[in-house]
C-alpha cells in the first residue's frame, strides 16, 4: 500500500541520525550527524538565497538538501579528504540511492531520485547553490569549533580553499566568508599554511 | 552588516542539536534531538501532503517546520505530558522567539517570526498540517523504538489519542496510522490501557 511504502521510507531514514560526520558542533561537544547537517543547510538555504550565483527555486533547493545525504544510511559519510574512500564513493552511493529511494511509491521515488541526481551533478543553479551551502556549513562549524577536525587531520589551507570552490560557483556572495575563515584559521593554527 | 547577522543566527541555532527530546530513535540507541526531529518532519512534509486536510503550500510548511523548534535553544524541549513545564512554556518560548529571531536582519526576522507564530496558532491549513506531522512523527518513533519513552513515563492510550488530535484536524488521512499505532502499542504493553 502507498502509505505503508511512504512510512517505510520515513522510518528507514531515521538511521541518518546515527551517521557521524567529521565536522564537530560549534560547542565542540561531539561530531555532527548527517541529519542535523541536512537540517542546518536547509535552514541556511532560505536565509542566504540572495548570495546565490543566479536566482534559484528555493523550494527545490530545500527539498534537495533535505534528502541529499540519505544514501549515507547505507554508504556512510565519506570524509572530504579521504582519497581511498572517495574512490569508491560514487558506486556505494548509487547502490544506496537505488535501495533507499526504491522504498518509495514510484512517483515519489522518481521525484526524490531526480533531486539527488541533480545535487550530485552540480549543473543547475539550484544544485550549485545547494552544494555551496553544503560546503560552507562544514567550514563554519570546523572554524567555530576551534578547528578540531582540521587539526586532527592536519588539513592545509589550500585543501580547504580547493574544497570550497563550489561556494565560488554557486554562492559567490559567500566567498568572502570562506576567505575570512581560511585566513583566520591559518593565523590561529587550525589549518597548516600552504 | 546583514551577512554577519545572518551568520550569527546560523551559528546560534547550531545549539538546537544539543536540545534533547523525550522521543527515542527507532534503533533505541538514544534520545532524539530537536534539530534531527525538525529535519525528519520537513522530509515528511513533502512526502505526505496528499493526506493533508486541505491543499497546502508545501514550501511554507517546510520552512515553518525547519524553524518551529529553534526557540528551544533558550526554552528547552517541554515534554508533552509535563503539566508544570507546559504552564510556563508559552512565556519562555515567546521570550526565546524575540531573542533568537531578533538576531536576523529585519525582513528575515519578520518572515521567520511569522512562520513560528503561524505554527503555534494552528489556524491555517499549512500550520495544521505541520502540527499533524510534528505529532505523528513522535508517535512513530515512540512506537518503533519499542515504546521506551511511553513506558518510562507510564503514558495511557487515551493520553496519546488526545495528544494526536491535531493529526485528525491537519492530516485526517493519517489518522488510521495513529489508531493502528495506539492499538498495537496498547496490546504490546507500551501504553497503559484507558
Amino acid at each position: 500500500m502507498r502509505l505503508d511504502d511512504q512510512l517505510a521510507f520515513i522510518l528507514e531514514i531515521d538511521k541518518l541520525k546515527s551517521v557521524q560526520r567529521r565536522t564537530i558542533l560549534t560547542d565542540a561537544s561531539r561530531a555532527e550527524n548527517s541529519s542535523e547537517h541536512s537540517w542546518h543547510i536547509a535552514v541556511m538555504a532560505g536565509l542566504l538565497q540572495e548570495y546565490a550565483a543566479a536566482p534559484v527555486d528555493t523550494q527545490r533547493v530545500i527539498q534537495m538538501l533535505l534528502v541529499h545525504d540519505v544514501v549515507e544510511v547505507d554508504a556512510g559519510d565519506t570524509y572530504a579528504y579521504d582519497a581511498a574512500g572517495n574512490a569508491t564513493k560514487v558506486e556505494r552511493e548509487l547502490a544506496a540511492a537505488d535501495r533507499i529511494f526504491g522504498l518509495l511509491p514510484p512517483d515519489q521515488r522518481l521525484h526524490h531520485r531526480a533531486l539527488w541526481d541533480e545535487f550530485e551533478e552540480m549543473r543547475t543553479p539550484e544544485s550549485r547553490y545547494a552544494n555551496a551551502l553544503d560546503r560552507i556549513q562544514a567550514a563554519l562549524l570546523n572554524f567555530h569549533s576551534g578547528g578540531i577536525a582540521w587539526r586532527q587531520h592536519g588539513i592545509r589551507a589550500s585543501q580547504v580553499i580547493e574544497r570550497m570552490q563550489p561556494v565560488k560557483d554557486g554562492a559567490p556572495g559567500l566567498w568572502p566568508v570562506v576567505e575570512r575563515i581560511v585566513g583566520e584559521a591559518t593565523e590561529k593554527g587550525y589549518l597548516t599554511e600552504g
